[in-house]
């Protein structure tokens, strides 16, 4: 059997995230939502006339975008990587571009074997929201300050227990993860936040942004986060930011 | 009456261009396409009471995208400029965002006074296309050399008869036009063309970029260009470029 991983590029706009749901929720079945690994599932199965399991790096919201997610799947058919890479890329909807395919190691596993994921957070810093690229930006209608931000951000690198970061429906038990990297950047148009974790629990990454903006708008001061890190409840931190301006870049093995 | 300036961007992927089209083509009504100007004096006539006809720099192709957008028109209400953009971005769709709205003299006329206009044209570079964005850009699935197309370039800078590069159905009748800039830059991830003329001949832009394409591309030398202007026949040029590569970044008075 030959391993096959996959890097992948999407916009996650008209996706019910990643992950094939297979027992479809209400919600999804009303606005018939496709997934990312669905469509490529879908399309690989043509291609080799079998049925393909992919793995994933993990899980993402519906709105959430990647630049480099990753993902691997087992095949006896020997098409080689480029071919297959050409197919997949002119079945698939222009929203989806594998735009890399590389034979690996038999043992080889998205998900177990990942050392890091990063994301990138987007917000529109400008007094209006942005037409053009709107689906890929927060536009967050307040004063923010960045070197609060940064200040803040502080307090969450490293490992610590991240249950106030986390929205119910979490299927991960254990609530200690590191952050090796969590930066916020002052760009142009943007601010924009890395944050680079051993693994993320659910909607941490979102949770995560969605306090530090508060404190950014001053309604947390940022030696508060210590303290809402060492409540471990969800009540304490402050709301979810939005999943389109969630892009996962990177992800280490 | 007053004359009121507004600065607009605006994402044109779902609209036929910017102008409001009197005499629907039957491609516009089979579409059912709307247009930016008209979304926008729809939402002006909500606001103002009185029906307002805008005055815009010119028109934008269906798919073209504007990020400098200029228009004025004459009212006699007293809103301020920042209750009406207020209001104006609370009602338009969310890929047209009005950002400045200023109160200017009365003989100002966005077309007549324009000075220049800039349209910036954006080549993905990738040997794949992009998921992420891919409605701002174009991909040419060629290698493509910078420093043939900034070579080329030269020869279509200054004043010109540019009947070589005007597609059929334009209706200004001076072929005529002084282009000032025309930059070719290489970024990361995009090569981006920077065009700014005193004005624009039906499709010059995106005739333009099609043949430095074809130049980057090694099918027309450099030094071809001169001739290609020389001939004043639109079949010796190149392809027109597709419009969702094109955006209107700058218009100077």
């Amino acid at each position: 059997m030959r391993n096959l991983k996959l890097l992948i590029e999407y916009d996650g706009s008209r996706y019910a995230g990643w992950q094939i749901q297979n027992q479809i929720s209400p919600k999804i079945l009303r606005l018939k939502k496709k997934t990312i690994q669905g469509e490529i599932e879908k399309v690989l199965k043509k291609i080799l006339d079998h049925k393909v399991r992919l793995i994933g790096v993990g899980r993402t919201d519906a709105g959430v975008h990647a630049q480099g997610y990753v993902a691997n799947f087992k095949t006896t058919k020997s098409i080689t990587p480029i071919s297959l890479q050409k197919a997949l890329n002119g079945l698939l909807p222009g929203d989806i571009v594998v735009y890399q395919i590389k034979e690996v190691s038999s043992d080889f596993h998205s998900r177990f074997d990942a050392k890091s994921k990063t994301y990138r957070y987007s917000v529109v810093k400008d007094l209006v929201p942005s037409a053009i690229g709107r689906d890929y930006v927060y536009y967050f209608p307040f004063k923010i300050s960045v070197s609060a931000m940064q200040k803040g951000a502080k307090y969450l690198i490293g490992k610590h227990n991240f249950s106030s970061f986390i929205s119910s429906g979490n299927t991960q038990k254990n609530p200690n993860c590191t952050i090796f990297r969590l930066d916020v950047k002052n760009s142009r148009k943007t601010i924009d936040f890395y944050i680079e974790a051993n693994y993320f629990l659910y909607r941490m990454a979102r949770n995560i942004i969605g306090t530090l903006l508060e404190v950014g708008r001053g309604k947390i001061l940022p030696s508060e986060l210590k303290k809402i890190l060492s409540f471990k409840d969800r009540q304490k931190a402050g709301p979810t930011a939005p999943a389109k301006g969630l892009c996962l870049i990177k992800v280490k093995y």
